[in-house]
């Protein structure tokens, strides 16, 4: 796949840096909660919105516009008459899932009260 | 080192799970540039300033005092009268160091025209 670029109106690169340029994309809380719902299987509008953070759905359509504008995200239609889309994580998503895996091994470490995705189901059972 | 508790005034807690409560933490572009900046060994105010994306100052002190509300960061006087400090990762901001470095990794791959620090050093060269 050929590699994207991350100019745009809403991004404005401000240098070549790999880091600063990947944040532009998906830096900020929100849409790194996206993705890691999107690590997690979810695929829906509904299925985003009944995560625990309680994302506003204006920023959830904002996020996943991005998302899908910057390559990370594609969306596919799963029903016509009104059109709803799913979204799917790109290669380029899906190979940011192994860093968002890194992230919650850190604040299992080092933040109290942190608990797996598995021990929040099985608590809640 | 004792788990911290990420909830604060400024940071309430929206679910156990790891990565959000990391997020609360750092989860915004200029504290991640900032984490990227120490990760390269700046220090000092004026090295944070010089780096190529241009932090507003009030954004980088507000930043600063947060990561090391969090734990993240700590705060070293290298000068009295006036008293100035030098910011250094705490062993748990020195964890995110492999975490940034792979985001590199993930931006060198995928987003055209992204360079290494190395790369930007030697063309000015």
């Amino acid at each position: 796949m050929a590699k994207r670029s991350a100019t745009s109106r809403k991004n404005p690169r401000r240098s070549p840096c790999p880091i600063s340029c990947g944040l532009e994309l998906f830096g900020d809380k929100w849409t790194l909660l996206v993705l890691r719902d999107l690590m997690w299987g979810k695929k829906r509008y509904g299925e985003f919105l009944e995560s625990p953070e309680g994302i506003p759905t204006n920023i959830l359509a904002d996020r996943l516009e991005r998302l899908v504008a910057g390559g990370i995200v594609r969306a596919e239609p799963y029903q016509t008459n009104p059109v709803r889309h799913e979204y799917l994580a790109t290669p380029a998503g899906e190979a940011l899932f192994p860093i968002l895996k890194a992230l919650a091994g850190w604040g299992l470490k080092h933040l109290s009260g942190t608990m797996t995705r598995e021990q929040v189901l099985a608590s809640q059972r």
